[in-house]
């Protein structure tokens, strides 16, 4: 048993993800927002490195695509929807598939693209992934978890995340063996910050970027434990639940 | 007054260094290495990219230079010394300019030469250098800490000397104003390591493949605080202890 935390794409190997099932977590917000779309009732959510990749998607599917997304943490120009899990309603994705485009959760994603099984990971889907986490590490499989990170960077909410999901995958298994640095640091931010899941995400630069530009209830939404239970996987480079893959 | 942590230079961005005094950690075993050489008289330690590099500067410079350095943790054929702090005794080094190569610790130095200090930083020239930092502090100096990390990315050993010098530079201060991310999590290692030095360098995996490797006394060695008190600094590729320079 192996488990990895990489806490951006920037240092990754390509083979750190080969064979190895794969949680990438973007809390704030890419992956909280694949999940509160799926779990509302969009028919696939597919990442897209650039808006033009999503226009271009949108071209070819027809009506049923709903453009999401951001730059800057803002909404892009002439798209449907922002990068907030918040607008993610049944009312706005419903049946739809949503091309999605942000600046770290989707490259993080497309960057691990080519691992056997590429699994969003947030609060709001915690019990769910942390379940099928912990099921693989009982199977004897190596784990990557790929933190999105900002610009390359390591992001203190994305590695609290991860440490959590670390934490409930080994359950009572204790010492460091087959943890690499960025896992044992990992479950070191747990022990600092236990279960307040909003303290590590309001004090990471990525959250209080939100909250200056008065997205702070995002902060708040995403910060809530298991309130979209579903475990989005990534396959032919859409990401749909498993249930209907 | 702002203080970042990088956990590796794969994520910085060439302006994160500009206008900023730059502290560069690489504890296993870089930035120990340095320390040792120039506090048993080197006349200066010259990061050089590629072993090629070092042997055209002794070319250039003829008998007075010694080629020192590693690439998989092991010294380089040919080479006078490897990279351990060890090896850098007064009869290897004094008044000769080492040609030092390593894996990731001498291109974290050469990814911010153009900042306008940078100084190498580890546990054996740990009080000199905090004081240093400690003062910028107070002048209102916006720091970087770029750690080496390890095939860019992030390494416990150097995430946590980080804290220890941010701790020490921020005095009574509390807070999180002016940190980033990284500097937050390297806070966070000190408070769970505390004082140990030693612990975090043989949980980490530049530890363990020294100690894989037979190396375990360089790890012990370079967990030794203040042996070595210097302030090397960088300048024109050269790092010099700021007397001699």
């Amino acid at each position: 048993m192996r488990i990895d935390v990489a806490f951006s794409p920037a240092g990754l190997a390509s083979h750190d993800a080969a064979g190895r099932p794969t949680f990438v977590v973007d809390v704030l917000r890419a992956t909280s927002t694949i999940c509160a779309a799926l779990h509302h009732g969009a028919r696939a959510v597919v990442p897209c490195a650039t808006p033009e990749d999503a226009v271009r998607l949108a071209q070819t599917l027809g009506a049923d695509v709903v453009l999401a997304g951001e730059r800057q943490c803002l909404p892009i120009p002439g798209f449907h929807l922002g990068n907030s899990p918040r607008e993610m309603t049944p009312d706005a994705v419903a049946g739809k598939t949503v091309a999605l485009t942000t600046t770290n959760g989707t490259r993080a994603l497309l960057a691990v693209a080519h691992a056997p099984h590429v699994y969003p990971l947030a609060a709001c889907n915690f019990g769910v992934a942390a379940g099928r986490a912990r099921a693989l590490v009982e199977e004897g499989a190596d784990l990557l978890v790929l933190c999105a990170g900002r610009d390359g960077a390591f992001g203190l909410d994305d590695a609290y995340v991860a440490g959590r999901l670390l934490r409930a995958a080994l359950g009572g298994r204790t010492g460091r063996r087959g943890l690499n640095d960025g896992a044992i640091a990992a479950l070191q931010l747990v022990r600092a910050y236990r279960d307040r899941w909003e303290r590590p995400l309001r004090l990471s630069r990525a959250g209080r970027e939100l909250v200056r530009l008065g997205l702070g209830d995002d902060v708040s939404y995403a910060a809530q434990p298991d309130t979209h239970p579903v475990l989005p996987r990534l396959h032919d480079r859409r990401l749909t639940t498993e249930a209907a893959a």
